[in-house]
């Protein structure tokens, strides 16, 4: 039990420096020679964990998702409305890509690796572009408003959003005059929605 | 004089197989080697005109860098107002990161070498926070509209842009029902400017 709880204890702390490394210079440009100095931990031992970088990516894409999907979990149990829910997860995902490296390097790895639509983003962004139909159909969003040009945008701006967050965790100090990611966002959706909504907030 | 021409010819057909690769794959994804295979030229060649890696990149970032500068010089001596200016260089701008792989390229190597603000979002971005404070200044924004909320946007749709771009040109043809960027990006122009714009197009 003790060896288990010690082997788990392991696993976490090459995740978190698997994804620092990841985030940070791409799965192209990390090692598991690297991975293994960063986190403090013998080769040996980082290989009978995770028997190749493959594997370690794949743990992180994983908890990445599984972080996405439950704060969409969390929104669309909260009886918002489809464009109130909308905005509420995409602060909420802002949030995770800002203070959550494993989520960061998930959204990266996901889209080194799969060339279509990244991974990550696909575990919500055909949710908004649902719950922005409904907006639409509900007569949330001002006529000739087009829900899924809203809903590419939406993608495009967290996208945005993302590397602008990577830039500055690892970039110089400058880029924290822009404050946290989140009242950014929240600053940027009071601009869209008064164009879009039918009734914007003051 | 035949002898630099060949030289020239031999330059240009490596930076665009360069180009491909970076753009594929990234600056640590890509090798020499394999660019030399791409372009069908001699790895001895390759190494003749370009003695490093690095070197081809620095010649795609100075091309990419050039055509911006070059959309940036002819927008801005159009005599559009300041807000139509911004929408006009943001297209052309997406037009050439769709047809032109150099720009593309050089655009994911700014940003995968600087870790600071993309080295080619900074040739023209300072220039649309300069156009749209100046067009809040002269009445084209709607009251409380901040002109550097909307600068920060425009920079994050175009970076979205530029990676739906590239998912697309080499993945799956599902994405091409997107339709072109150019008038993807129309349509979110005209999603953004009834918001913004205190006298936005019909």
């Amino acid at each position: 039990m003790v060896k288990q709880e010690r082997a788990a204890r392991t696993r976490k702390i090459l995740v978190d420096a698997a994804a620092l490394e990841f985030d940070r210079d791409g799965y192209e440009g990390t090692s598991l020679a690297r991975i293994s100095k960063a986190a403090g931990i013998s080769s040996g031992a980082v290989t009978f964990h995770f028997a190749h970088k493959g594997a370690l990516a794949g743990a992180i894409l994983g908890q990445g998702r599984a972080a996405a999907r439950e704060v969409l979990e969390k929104v669309a149990g909260d009886g918002a409305d489809p464009l109130g829910a909308t905005v509420r997860l995409t602060l909420e995902l802002a949030r995770l890509l800002e203070s959550d490296v494993v989520v960061r390097a998930a959204a990266r790895l996901a889209r080194e690796q799969s060339r279509t639509l990244p991974g990550w983003y696909c575990v919500w962004l055909p949710t908004v572009r649902q719950w922005l139909a409904e907006a639409g159909a509900a007569g949330l969003l001002r006529p000739g408003v087009q829900s899924d040009v809203l809903a590419t945008t939406v993608g495009y701006l967290l996208t945005g959003l993302e590397l602008r967050i990577r830039a500055r965790a690892f970039g110089p100090e400058e880029g924290a005059a822009d404050g946290p990611a989140v009242e950014q966002l929240e600053r940027i959706w009071r601009l869209v929605l008064r164009g879009v909504a039918t009734d914007p907030p003051a």
